[in-house]
């Protein structure tokens, strides 16, 4: 039997709750398939601030770096929020994103026929919305130096920070891109703000060029600004859409909303080789943390994403997506997605529900 | 009588057109409340590009510097798209920005009654929205240096942009979104990437401090990626919105497509003292350049901002805003927001229609 070793990394506010449940839904569709998984949990964000002091300890990144694949809950909490930088949890995920290389971030947003009622967008716009954002992950804004606090000629106290991309940088992400569109619709929308950054003229003269190696992928470039308009007057005309650290930042977590059910949504983190990263969209949701409210479906979805690209098991993937859409045509519903006509469930009893289908 | 010079600069495409049209109302709004406008037009964009070479001539800089304000139509065009940076359109306006000096950009997304319908968003999350997204506009990742193009330690090509705040270009925009959001309904979110960028960190550490001279105003903040959801989840929990230049870029667009009609979407940008720049959030449209199709009352409506925030003259101002109002609901609609039961016109009509109701 295949054997694969999982760092679960369950994080703070719901993600206990999410991951627990997951859990048991890979070990079932494993089981199944013949695939054996062992975990091992660690801590990372607040919960390892309070344990150990720092948000991503040695122990938990060797565990994550020495296994086939790492699973996240979520990070962060108001208790640590006025941290100083190196101490907040939010830091130990950039950490570990740098730590295990994984520079092309996969965040699907796609609007489920039982769930479309649930975006605040009109019928006719939200239907069958089906986007990839592929975001670049472990560079740009978010780790490019210099970066800091200082003083300008004038005296005067200043915070800066460095957007830079190498042409390799951009190259890999787009490739990643351009691989993830051929899988798709074939049709990739490349997003900088070029007219502005020369960050972004790079950008674009790399995806460009590269272009020729897949020619049977449409691509097209859109400004930023002109992306987060589209996205609202009709999400529609993307298939997958390639773009840097802060952009895919924004513009992923724009698109999510879009679908209306955040609660839903899977992202896949992946580097060169090495374990992959897999976490839901959404954050922690302290305020309803610990009272089993919350919607696994996305730490469910995740972890079928780990199946599929970390672990390349893609029937126990397919086995959990199918149960996650049978589980909804059964009309359960946590608080998130409820709608009157279908069954509020908690956090627990909706992995219960996923686990009789799959 | 009170007399004023105002520059006007048409800039590329469609901007001719409606800057036209602006200027007739703007004349006669001022007329029938005895202010005298005088007005020369100057050129930018594109259009100065084939005349002069450059984007923003010198002349058209001491102009605008010279005169009490200005109004810009749209700049910029496929023709120009590939130019070095030093030779785009965009360059000039980012030039014209700084040279004036108007760190403030009013950006004002609402949904109107009338087109309430123009929305992509269910009615009753569309119906009431309010907005003012206020900009910084000459700092931050635009202007910061170092920037350009290099190669890193290992020989592959970089491009990079810096991000800077220094605190007293916070502390200034700061203080015009306090008042500005003092002139409406009291709450003031401010938008930034503090749990990741030095940047965001002296942003809101700054905003926070100022706070304490506002008592009247509810402060909030929010992150980036965050704002760029709740906008299309429930875009009414917003009033006044205060954010950098490359948020405000992104999140006013946004902001600007859920009231679903951008072709009415005026903006103002003023700095300490010296003359302000109005102009629409539209682009130049070149699709539809020259064909007597664009819709002018975003810039007439800028017209309306620049009588107000640029000369003091509320009287004029109110006079335009009224008219517009009526002119929408006689039921005359240009094509981008035309739907049946209206009446569809063309630029000049619609022109001909604000002044009959002026
Ligand atoms: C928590 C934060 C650092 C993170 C990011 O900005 O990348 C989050 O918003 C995300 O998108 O995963
Ligand atoms: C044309 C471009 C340089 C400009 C900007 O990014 O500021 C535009 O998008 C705007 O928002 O006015």
């Amino acid at each position: 039997a295949r054997s694969y070793n999982i760092t679960l990394l369950p994080g703070d506010g719901i993600g206990p709750e999410v991951v627990a449940v997951a859990k048991d839904v890979l070990s079932l569709a494993g089981a199944l398939e013949g695939v054996e998984l062992r975990f091992q949990e660690k801590l990372v964000g607040g919960s390892a601030l309070d344990a150990t002091g720092v948000p991503l300890p040695d122990e938990t990144l060797d565990a994550a770096k020495g296994s086939d694949a790492v699973l996240l809950g979520a990070i962060g909490g108001y208790k640590w929020d006025n941290n100083e930088k190196h101490l907040k949890p939010e830091t130990g995920l950039l950490q570990l994103r740098a730590g295990l290389g994984v520079f092309a971030n996969l965040r699907p947003a796609a609007v489920l026929p039982q769930l479309v009622d649930a975006s605040t967008l009109k019928k006719e716009v939200a239907e069958g919305v089906d986007i990839m954002v592929v975001r670049e992950l472990t560079g740009g804004i978010y780790f490019g130096k210099p970066r800091g606090f200082g003083t300008n000629d004038n005296g005067d106290d200043i915070g800066f920070n460095t957007e830079v991309y190498s042409a390799s940088e951009i190259d890999r992400i787009a490739r990643v891109a351009f691989e993830v569109a051929r899988k798709r619709r074939g049709r990739l929308c490349s997003v900088d703000k070029a007219n502005v950054l020369e960050a972004s003229m790079l950008w674009r003269k790399r995806v460009t060029a590269l272009a020729s190696e897949f020619p049977d992928i449409e691509l097209s470039h859109m400004y930023v600004d002109n992306a987060a308009m589209q996205l609202v007057r009709n999400p529609k005309q993307f298939d997958t859409i390639v773009t840097n650290n802060i952009f895919g930042d924004i513009l992923s977590d724009e698109a999510s909303m879009i679908t209306g059910s955040i609660g839903m949504l899977p992202s896949a983190s992946v580097g060169e080789s090495g374990p992959g990263l897999f976490e839901p969209i959404h954050g922690s949701a302290p305020d309803i943390a610990g009272q089993d409210k919350a919607n696994p479906l996305a730490t469910i979805l995740s972890a079928a994403m780990l199946l599929r690209y970390g672990l390349g098991e893609e029937n126990a993937a397919n086995r959990i997506e199918a149960a996650v859409t049978e589980t909804l045509n059964h009309g359960f519903r946590t608080g998130d997605i409820y709608s009157p006509g279908t069954t509020l469930v908690g956090c627990k009893r909706m992995g219960e529900e996923v686990l009789k289908t799959v």
